[in-house]
């Protein structure tokens, strides 16, 4: 099933350090806001609530050097940076949808599991 | 097309949380694996190339605590652990299978990328 050449299971592999690059949060929330369209910087700060300057401009940079986000710079005073996805980009935004979907589905289940779990025996089941 | 209710972009959210355990590679490498089959403890281990022994406990403990993975002991000399995927757990194997084969199929792109940008000026495009 899986691509003879490219496995995520093997550490040197480059794929495992693309996984670690878009399974990561902030990914999953800076894409899903570019998906629906391209956002200046502080649009995207205001709307991806706790995320540092610091982090959305490293996350928005990684993004950028490995091709899934592009940056346009408009001669204007002062200069408007708005960011979108490149094409690549956009072929991320179905399976990265699906994660924060799952996240707001099934969050009920797993507070559950968390509050039954709580008070936890040392001895297991 | 969010649910009114749970908002994975507010900070105080629960979805967060959420999102932020199941948007990490390790996550993604072990949901993988018990997505086939239950595994024990040293299969997993030789089966993600990298991830540390440390790690993979810490990482079992918090899927068990969240409801996602549980953990069966047989009564072996030794005793045998075995980790498979509960009912919700199950539900995450599509979405974080998208997203590992979105890193194979799409690597090819990033590294292309990546060699483009190398040499980066100061000066925006």
């Amino acid at each position: 099933m899986r691509q003879a050449r490219y496995n995520a299971y093997a550490a040197s592999c480059p794929t495992r350090q693309a996984l670690d690059r878009i399974a990561d949060k902030w990914t999953v929330l800076i894409i899903g806001l570019l998906g629906q369209r391209p956002h200046r910087f502080g649009e995207l700060l205001r709307g991806i609530d706790g995320i540092s300057q610091k982090m959305l401009t490293q996350t928005l940079r990684s993004l950028e050097f490995d091709g899934l986000v592009s940056r346009r710079v408009e001669p204007t005073v002062p200069v408007t940076v708005e960011y979108s996805l490149t094409a690549t980009g956009r072929t991320l935004t179905e399976p990265l949808d699906a994660i924060r979907r799952w996240a707001e589905q099934h969050i009920e289940a797993v507070l559950a599991a968390r509050s039954r779990n709580r008070p936890r025996t040392a001895v297991p089941r």
